[in-house]
Order: structure tokens, then C-alpha cells, then sequence
């Protein structure tokens, strides 16, 4: 496991701290070297040092060798487009009940957040498919990707996915679309069984239109969430919430994939009316 | 993989849920049956039907046939402690880069949430060590990652972690106690240089203290956050946040092993002193 | 000024507070006693007391004297729906720019929460007038309000609203109601130019129907806020948030009343669309 | 009442607002102009039109003229500190029972935003002593409340309020300082019997420090909160919390003041130590 190295070596993607913690990942090629404002460090000086070491560049400034968490893997991607929070990214992984060998598809691809947590968690026995219209936004994603290391886990797929998913069977769905109530006929295709489906959408009439219809489809356990994350300032006798904090991201929908045609709460009127309550 | 199948077979864990969204996660045995108020459903009907199917109950009630999500599954956990919630579980693994193939140590062991989300995640390459030093909780928790079919993955130690850990090379360390200041000795030695460290304390003078000590020590990158989840009520026509609502779990503090002793920001006067902002 | 009195008379609304700080409010008055499990305090003997002071009653239990702050009075109205709790009471009067000589109109009158803030704010050189169809609502806040003594700055009306309001210069108004883009119109012509207007109303369907309204009309400077209060334990040494709170009450929208018939942002297409934001 | 008048006039306080909802708060004055890049309105031209209405610049801007809230005075006040948000000045309010007629102190002085609040509130009836030993920020703040017609119900006091009030039976007093815990006793001698204290600091250090300092004390019914608003987008079509919102402005610490020298609550062993749950 590279995790488990003890010390960087060349093809590692490592992660340059400065003392005031700016941050910075590289993948550590031979003859190559890292250039800031803090001078150089070059990287056949770097490999063979422990993870966790300090290192001086050229003008005699301390950096430390780390290596990038899934929270830095993603607050680094390059983006064309808004990305998927690592506070969303979390929650999503454990709503759709992502791990090891599942198969998950998702669409639109975006900058690929998202597609990076999913294929770092199903790991090599499991798969990514990953749908977008947009061929220049998927280069994106593929280049970030292959830069950390997990192009082997995802095929992409560039299609308009009201033509449907190749997948039949996949364990869950995830759509970050502007109009996800569009495709759930296409996404309840792609699902297995009893399958995990999640969305996002930022304002509240996508989460009406997006609820409306999953309650008049073969879905079940409708939920809507959202995530505030709060970060604090960190001096010993001086800790306080930041003043200024990410209010909104996105509200997380999700329901799970039905055998029968219609939903359990399909009336609106009567006692079952109030069963989503 | 056991999230691929596509119908229930004997030894699944499976998920019931009722018109009204009550759930229930049993392992389907030959011979066995589930039963409540709804009335009784034999094993030996569920094994073969397809997930997501309406099944009924020798009373013809409805329940539905599903499997559980990573959220599901520590929402049931047998407990006798206060456990980690779902929305910090996600958030953990992220900023502990927790992945498949990676070695984690947690301490204390708890009713088994966080061991459940990190076996899980770590998958058949890695491996979660988890240390209690109660015999009673570390039982519960053995009895919960094997009902969800995880033991395989954790090895189970009975230790006050004073002591010290037997891992010398951790990628991530993980304390949920009520005063883990006290073995940041302990757990630097366990990990491996960069390696993740993160803490979960309930009330603002524990992160006082947790803060003071991760200061004076090998640490970089000292991080105070929490997270807030916000539920909705789902009737289409009438979307609404939950009146009542979770207000606090704890807060999360996380931090990087360094391999030089003392911190880079451990003077508290003069520049560095602005640092951590 | 009875705030500024230093010991408590007859008429006075006292507030008694037990060690584990159960709270009751009461009128004091000659011969009447207050009786709970924690035993009898006799008025007479609670006149003249000042207040702060340490009382027994004749089991010996301690019961403390205090003035009842405007948070006391409105989480002890007697109430038969649903009241707009203190932190939003607070905002409104500062978003509605409320203030000793204004004139406010509200509509339905509840059980009189925000009627008590507005009356005790606009003081006796100022005035609200209240509508409600439903007598009985308004029997009740009508005693809320004696109860608390403020009943002279109110004015009651049974009405609905849909045939307007007597007012046609008030500074500001307030609707609590399901459907407030309905009596939009009327609310206009019960304000002078400039004037206030505001309403809560709980879910975000109402939100889209209030907004969409506001901006065909005559308002400008529509917001849409929501409050959300955080308590905290408060044992020293062991500070920390509630686990539990309050996770929603309403959503506010305010605007302003203006004098020709449009809104400067009616048209959605264009330029102007963005200027909302 | 200022606040009834129908039309503009001389010597009013009136906002002028552009269509991109910039808002500017001036003085009508006699000969006098508003000039921005919007262009120049004459206030000789702005007196006598009605609040609402809509005016034009000498470059055919539109301009529309209202009346500002107590939330936008706060606002548009002159600074060199940080001020108290309105979220926090309404709640503060309605917690310490501000109302007209009362007398209440305050210290320190800083812009004057609470000082403005509590002027407006306790009108021509009550009173604000407001406690500064910074000259330079008083004077801010005096002009902050001459501008907005409050001047008269405040007494100003430059002075190390370690040497005491002045005041002696204070309804109300808030301490918004560094180190309010060094300042308790001197507030206990200012206010009544039963009289309601509060402050607002931005640290957990503080919190638990002055929390520890009222349980010592005259105190009783200690609380700590804190206040979070939540902005929206109000574009009908895409309505939608705002991406940034301020995270933590300050939290807020309340108590009564007691007649006998110690809380109720003094004792930290045994029974009494949980009461303040």
C-alpha cells in the first residue's frame, strides 16, 4: 500500500506543507523539483525522506513532506466546475453504502470530487462509471484522476443520459445534474434491486421537483439532508468558531431503488400521507 | 461481492422496512422468520426474492425487502455507549484518508461504530486494530461488526492504551476518549511519519486541552471542526426542516505525525504565534 | 417603572425560580399564594421582598425572586398553537425596525408571542392592532397579554383579512399565516410608503409561493432568513452545545412597502434577474 | 413619530436604495445632495415625496426612498471595531428584558451598535449609560447615535469600569470586553436585585472562563448561547441558502443578579453539580 510507506518515493503523490500551512501535491517524478516563493526543493532529494520529515529549500525555508489525505486529494483537483465538498463526500459514501468491490455509476461527472472518494473507497475489486455530455469536462476528471492514482477504477462514458446507463446492476446512483427528476426512469434501470440513490441540488425548487418525483416512482425512503461543517481557529488560548463558514453546498437526496412500479406513498391524501414524517 | 447480488440469499444481511419506515436488520437464516406487530415473515420465502420486492407478513402487512446502507447498519449497532454518528463516520474517513488497504488503530473500541466504518473501508487488504480496555464494550462491538460481517477485517485488544499500541507503522489513529491528551505520546509512536491522527471530544474544555497538548507535540496542521446535520421532512407539498434536530455530537480535532519532535508552530509569542489561523 | 422597582409589590409580575431552575410566573396578588411541589410561598409575604432574594416555602425548599425577562414572558404564554419563538421575536423587531411610537398590525394574532414583543416595544405612545378570525385564538392572547400588562398597547380585531385591515399608515406589519401571498394587497394598503413588511412561514414550498408574490408586487428588498439558536451546558467544567435543539421554526421573508405598483425586479429575464442575489 | 410620517422631510433620517440593492443612509438637509455614481438627487427635491416612492438622478438612475430599519442603522454605522450583529442585538433584547422605561448599562462603548439598539428600545422613558475608557471610540459612537436621533437617551462615561458604576439599580447590563470576569463584581453593584447581566465573547477560552466566574458569584440561572442566520438567494426560480454566511459572530453568557453573595449553584460535587443541565 503506498499508505503504508514510510518514506516518499518516486511516483508517490505527496503533499508540501509551509509553516503558515499552505498546502501543495505532487506526484514525485525523477529529476524533477517543486518551485515556490519558498525556493526550490528538488525531488531526488526528496525521495527516500520520511514522510513527516521537515525539508529546507534552497532559501534555507522549512516545508514538511506529508502525504495528502482524501479531504486534500480533493480540495486540490483542478475544476472547471463547482465540486462536491469532502463534508458531503463523506456522508454520501456511507448513505449509499459505498466499500470495497461495489459498482456505482454516476453522472455528470463534473470536475470529479465525487468520482475520486467513489473510486478510492470501491478499491480495485469494485468499479465507477462515470456519465458526462461534456468530453472537455471529463478530461478534467480523467487528468485528476490518473493524478491520484485511481484511473483503473472508473470507465467514462460520454453520453446524454436520457439514452440510459450501460449499467444494470449497480449498487448505487448518484446525479448531480441541474434536473435530476429528468432521469429517474433511467437511473432505476441502472440500479439493482433495493439499489442506493443519491442526489445533489442547491436550491429548494430542485428539491421540490426532485421529491415530488421520486414519491410518484419505484422509490422508497425518500430523505432529504444537508451538512453545515464549522471550522474552528485553532490558537491554544484563542479558539473560536471561523467567522466566516461555507453556508450552503448543496441539500443531499436520497431513496433506494424498488421492485414495483410505484412508490409506498404514492397517495397524498389519507393516513399514508404523513408516513414520510 | 455480497452488495452485487441481486437476490437474498441465506447469510445476507438484509434489511426490513415497513409502510411506515420503521427498520429492521436481521441475517437471513434457513429456518428462521422475522417477526413483529406487522406479523411474521419466514426466511425460507425472503431467500430468493429479489431485493427492493414488497414482501408480506402472514397478516398481509407490506414490509420491503432491501439491503442496509453503512448508515443503516451503525443506526442498528447493539449499544451501551454513546456511538459515532453516521455524519461524522463519512467525515472521518475523509480526512483520515482512510481507504482500502490502509492499517488503522482506534481507541476506545466503544459499541464498534467507527470500527464498523473503517473495517468496511479498509476492506480485505487492510486492517483496523482496536483497543478497549473493557472486556464488556469490546464484546458488543466484536458481536456487531460480526453480525455485519466485518470481524475479519479488526483485531481485537483488551488494554489501557497508557501502555502504548503494538503498531509502529499506522497510516491513521483514532481516539475516542474521554481524555486523549493524555497518549498523544502513544499515539505518535503508533503511527507512521505523516501519519493521520483525529480525536472526537464533547464539551469546549476538552478541546481546550486536546488543542494545548497537539501543540506542544510532533503535530502539524492542527484542525477544529463540526459538523451539523439538518434533516427535512419529505411530504412534496409540504418540505420542511425537522423541528427537532441533532445540536451536537462532538467536536472533531485532527492532526499530522511529525517526525521531528515538537510542533512548527510551538512558540506561542512573537509571528508564529498567527499561525494555526 | 415596574423594571426599575427594587422590591416586588402587589400587581407586580414576578417570575419563581427553583435551584433546578423550573420557572413560574405570576401575578402578585394580596391573600394568594404560589403552590407547587417544591411547597407554599404566601404573597403576602413575597411583597416587599427584593428582588434576587432567596425565599422558603414551608417545606424549606428554596425558591428565588425574579423579574420575568421578555424571553420568560413569551416561553409562558399559555398557548393553543404554535408560537414564533424569542430568537425570532428579537429579529423581527429589529428587521421591522420596531420601535416606542410605531404602529404595527399583525395578523393571525396566535396565542400572542410576537403580539407581546410588539406591544411591549412600541410602549404607550405607540400601538398594534391584531387580526385574527378565530375568536377563541384571540381570547387567549388577549389574557397573555393582560397577564403581562400590556394589554393597553393592543388593539383586537375578528376578522379575515382578506376584507383588509382598518390601518392604512402603519410602519410596520407581520402575517403569520399558511397562505400570506394571499392577502399581499391587503397588506400594501395598510402600510404607508417605505413601511415594514414581514411573515414567517415553516415550509419552503411557502417560501417559493411568499417570494414569487413579493416580486410581482409593490415590495422591494425581499430577504428570506432563518435563525437558528444554539444552548449550551453549562457546567464549567464540562461546557458543551445541547445535545438536542430547536433544528427549525420558520423561514422569515421582510420587504418593504413601496409606492408605485411594481417591483423594480419584476422582469425575470435579463439583466435585472441577477439583482436579487 | 418620525416613523408614522407619510413623506419625507428635513431632518429626516431616510435610505436611499439603487436597483441593485446598494442602500445608503443620509440626514435630509436643507440645499444638501446625495451624490454617488448613480448620480445626484437633491434633498431640496427629496422632501415632501412620500417614502417608497422612486426617484431619478440628474443621469436618470433610479433611486427609491425609504425609511431604514434598526437593522440597517446598525448596519451603516461608522466603525473601528466590530459591532455587535443584529442577529445577536434583538435576541439580546428580548434576554435581558429591554424595554421602555428601562434604565441599562453597558461597557464598552466600542461603535455603538448595541448602544443604538438599547437607545431606540428604552426610548424617551429609559435610559443607556455606556461605559468606555477610550475616548476616541466614544466619540464614534456619539455621532453614530446623534446621526440616527438617539443622543438624548444616552449618558456617556469615559473610565476603567474596574473602578465601578455610577449606577446603583440598573434594570439591565451587558459587557461586551475582553475579560468580563474581571468586571463581575462591579456589575453586581450596578444592577438591581434579580437585574439581568450578559456579554458576548468570541472564544471558548472566555466562555469557560466567565462561565466559571458567575457560578462563584451573586448569579443564578446562567446561560450561553449562540445565534446563526442563515441568508438566501430570493430569485423566485432558484431560491437557495447563501454560499457564505458568517459562522460565529460571538457567543452570548446571560445571568440574574442575586441578593446573597453565591449562586445557588456554588457547590461542584455531588447533587447540585448537574443542576445547570
Amino acid at each position: 500500500m503506498v499508505e503504508a510507506a514510510q518514506t516518499a518515493a518516486f511516483g508517490d503523490t505527496v503533499m508540501f506543507v509551509s509553516k503558515d500551512r499552505n498546502t501543495y501535491i505532487r506526484v514525485l517524478e525523477p529529476g524533477g523539483q517543486f518551485q515556490t516563493h519558498y525556493g526550490v526543493v528538488r525531488y531526488d532529494d526528496v525521495a527516500g525522506q520520511p514522510y513527516g520529515a521537515r525539508l529546507q529549500t534552497h532559501l534555507g525555508k522549512d516545508l514538511w513532506l506529508l502525504t495528502p489525505s482524501t479531504d486534500d486529494l480533493v480540495r486540490h483537483l483542478r475544476r472547471e466546475s463547482q465540486i462536491i465538498y469532502p463534508k458531503d463526500l463523506g456522508y454520501i459514501l456511507i448513505k449509499l453504502g459505498v466499500r470495497p468491490g461495489a459498482t456505482v455509476v454516476e453522472a455528470g461527472t463534473g470536475s470529479g470530487a465525487l468520482t475520486l472518494a467513489l473510486a478510492m473507497t470501491v478499491g480495485e475489486t469494485g468499479h465507477v462509471y462515470s456519465y458526462d455530455r461534456r468530453a472537455d469536462m471529463q478530461h478534467i476528471a480523467q487528468a485528476n484522476l490518473a493524478a491520484a492514482g485511481l484511473a483503473g477504477q472508473v470507465t467514462w462514458i460520454q453520453r446524454d443520459i436520457l439514452d440510459g446507463f450501460d449499467a444494470h446492476n449497480a449498487d448505487a446512483l448518484f446525479l448531480d445534474l441541474p434536473n435530476p427528476w429528468d432521469y429517474l426512469e433511467q437511473a432505476r434501470a441502472a440500479l439493482r434491486g433495493g439499489g442506493f440513490f443519491g442526489s445533489i441540488v442547491p436550491t429548494i425548487n430542485q428539491v421540490e421537483a426532485l421529491t415530488e418525483a421520486l414519491y410518484r416512482g419505484p422509490w422508497f425512503m425518500v430523505e432529504i439532508e444537508e451538512l453545515l461543517l464549522r471550522g474552528y481557529k485553532t490558537i491554544p488560548q484563542r479558539i473560536r468558531p471561523d467567522e466566516q463558514m461555507v453556508g450552503h453546498t448543496g441539500y443531499l437526496l436520497f431513496a433506494r431503488a424498488l421492485v414495483e412500479p410505484t412508490s409506498p406513498v404514492a397517495s397524498r391524501e389519507g393516513k399514508e400521507n404523513i408516513v414520510p414524517d
